[in-house]
């Protein structure tokens, strides 16, 4: 079965928004074993979103469009389906949509804005798509042989309606063949080397067929298997185990899983708690490890000494440790870990100094320059362990990579790799900035 | 003139990664009054992407393509290009990429994979784009009358391309026609209530012509206006102005600024300072504020608290006050907040406290509750401020809501709103949660 992808809105095509659904549409629609052909993206024009739905429709068995159910009067999406579903034909008024919308604005002591009842107008070949989760129902019907489905723009809206309306309709014909995927993930080492490390499994006539890609410096095998249902499982798992032992120990997680749901994982198993002290990353670190639900178990919490004095206030670094190697030096980071550690209580504490710029770099310490330190209690009462990166890319990518950085750092320990396993964007350390005891 | 954009990869089309080079360049050509009239994805398939490239290059004047340009096996936009460009002639080696590339591996030390040498191959027609960033060159050439250009998939090697040698090739013809685009942006009222309060500015057959949209709560009014440039450049400028004087107070930053570049241009203006103490966002407030450039002006730092004990050990948290109240609750909001403001001597300070999910909810605080409470130091004293919200969606949006709230909340105290300016979300306080004194 093939799949096409229909986005709408000015916002997209004028570039003022991302368009994600296409992508967590495609994903759905891969483990069902139907694959998206296209997507296609067109703005709020009634005639060009009627052309394109006509088009689509020839080339594919299923069409998925989202977005333009809104109440305002750029949303045109009912419009066009009407255009192509049944030209010539006003739209109908569905009533126990108009009741539903009706019920949601007086369940909130408010009454329903006019522009909302367009909201349960339908092609009068369609039918109406309940949504629970908003004001807009989808719409679902046939433009020649191939099934047409109309989902809402919003995430939250579109994902509950597609799995409860879309997809027990999407059955494919043949069950004993099948279309599998899987992906690896690995951060710290550039595409090159991962790709060079895969050898012949990368080849392109391979079945099971292996790309790499990259996103914001995360490595990805990408997997992808067709044939009997048994087989090809059985390939699928062993691709995975040889790309997973080529790339130890970068690898991290199963298939989607983020290097802190990895890392939580192993506190977690190992009872161990963490704490944080972020500077230029201001707090993105702990919002990665707290993304992860029950971070709790194992996550304390942190600091965010965005301002040298707190750096001494709250953590009790040397105020001459900071005038003698500066804020963003090994020592600094070294004593935010220890400082974090004490005032924490956990075992384990990550800390973080860097120039994130675009302003503040110099040539000794140019703009992405890192010091990343990890420190640990208990039995083995360790010296914080820290490393100096010098991270390419703007405010958001250095940033970004310095806490991701900063878990795989944890992860190593974690797992025991060895302590110079190295990181891609690692610096070599410059005398003035050697080791002091912390 | 018209242009399309193609995005190439398997991982866009399994849904594995989501495009975001299409809007980005969209917005880019917008700027340079170039529309868009579509967005297509297509996986690595080398006919695929050569019939892909052929069919739009006939419906448009300007084909951007993005992606397929690295080192390893599955990157095919080169050979594509040259099945299009001249059919049945191998790519040639440019020597001067070639040499380029051998370069950036050499000054890091290292050998070229041999990989990396078809980075440097292109049709014979076409000319190499040279990439400072990175080891894949661009390509450009002509397909008929269409001019395309084809430039690398990581957004930092594709971005510094598209301005340097992109951009200046994309001179309109009639240069007092022009298409100008502008946004203003609110959080807090919803999309309807916005749309409802821009009236006939909204009319489908307008120019300038008005549209609304919502992403991550941040509601959207999108203007585009076409014309000669004088007369434009004024009804650009008074259709913003409109539609920010509707939407006061819940209008924020001038375009495509964010709620913390807003708040911080506020705070950097009335040289005041800012703390933070957060449970739920884990630091991202914290991160949205680091965000900004040059935030060291007015941010001090902040408290992940997210265990209670850190509620009680960071930030003076009465710990009878959690035991009576709950951690989430709006007086130990209200007093994380003073205690923000007590250990970094901000002048304001912004708390945080919720139930993110998916577990952790009860009946009388389900998921999706947060307080907030913001607080003062300065002639004022004030008490501190707190608002009672229940949020909706995946633990995601709830913290992302939050998040923005608080910074919302700040604005009003800033701008001096009146403070029972309603924002959406926001809860009816329950008797069980009236204030006591902080």
């Amino acid at each position: 079965m093939r799949a096409a992808i229909l986005s709408i809105g000015d916002e997209l095509t004028l570039g003022q928004n991302v368009d994600t659904n296409s992508a967590w549409l495609s994903a759905r629609l891969a483990e069902r074993s139907i694959i998206t052909v296209e997507h296609r993206t067109l703005c709020d024009d009634r005639q060009a979103i009627a052309a394109g739905i006509a088009e689509l429709a020839t080339r594919c068995d299923v069409l998925i469009i989202s977005g333009g159910l809104g109440p305002t009067a750029d949303d045109l999406t009912r419009e066009a389906l009407g255009d192509v579903m049944t030209p010539g034909i006003a739209l109908e008024i569905d009533d126990v949509a108009l009741r539903y919308i009706a019920s949601i604005f007086s369940s909130r002591g408010r009454e329903m804005p006019r522009s909302n009842q367009k909201q349960a107008l339908r092609p009068a070949s369609a039918r109406m798509l309940p949504n629970p989760h908003g004001t807009a129902p989808g719409l679902a019907g046939e433009v020649g042989d191939c099934r047409v489905f109309s989902l809402p723009g919003p995430p939250r809206e579109m994902q509950p309606m597609f799995f409860d309306h879309v997809a027990p309709q999407l059955i494919t014909t043949a069950p004993d063949q099948v279309l599998l995927t899987a992906q690896v993930q690995e951060f710290g080492m550039g595409e090159s080397v991962a790709a060079e490390r895969l050898g012949d499994l990368m080849d392109r006539n391979n079945n099971p067929l292996v790309g790499t890609t990259v996103s914001d410096a995360i490595v990805f095998a990408r997997i992808r298997v067709h044939g009997d249902a048994r087989w090809a499982s059985t390939q699928i798992e062993q691709t995975v185990a040889r790309i997973e032992q080529a790339w130890h120990p970068y690898v991290f997680g199963s298939t989607g899983a983020t290097l802190a749901e990895d890392v939580g994982e192993m506190l977690r198993h190992s009872k161990t708690t963490l704490a944080v002290a972020e500077s230029c990353t201001g707090g993105w670190l702990g919002k990665m490890i707290v993304d992860v639900p029950k971070s709790s178990d194992y996550f304390i919490g942190g600091f965010v000494t965005y301002s040298n004095a707190m750096k001494s206030r709250w953590l009790d670094v040397p105020q001459l440790l900071i005038d003698q190697h500066g804020a963003v030096s090994l020592p600094v980071a070294e004593a935010m870990a220890t400082g974090a550690l004490r005032a924490s209580g956990a075992d384990h504490a990550i800390a973080i100094t860097g120039i994130a710029g675009p302003d503040g770099g110099t040539v000794l310490k140019p703009v992405g320059t890192v010091h990343i330190a990890i420190a640990a209690q208990g039995r083995a009462q360790r010296a914080p362990h820290s490393r100096h990166f010098v991270f390419p890319g703007d405010r958001l990518a250095i940033r970004d990579r310095a806490a991701k950085a900063a878990l795989q750092m944890l992860r190593f320990a974690l797992i025991e790799a060895p302590e110079n396993t190295p990181l891609l964007w690692e610096a070599a350390s410059r005398p003035s900035e050697s080791r002091v005891p912390a």
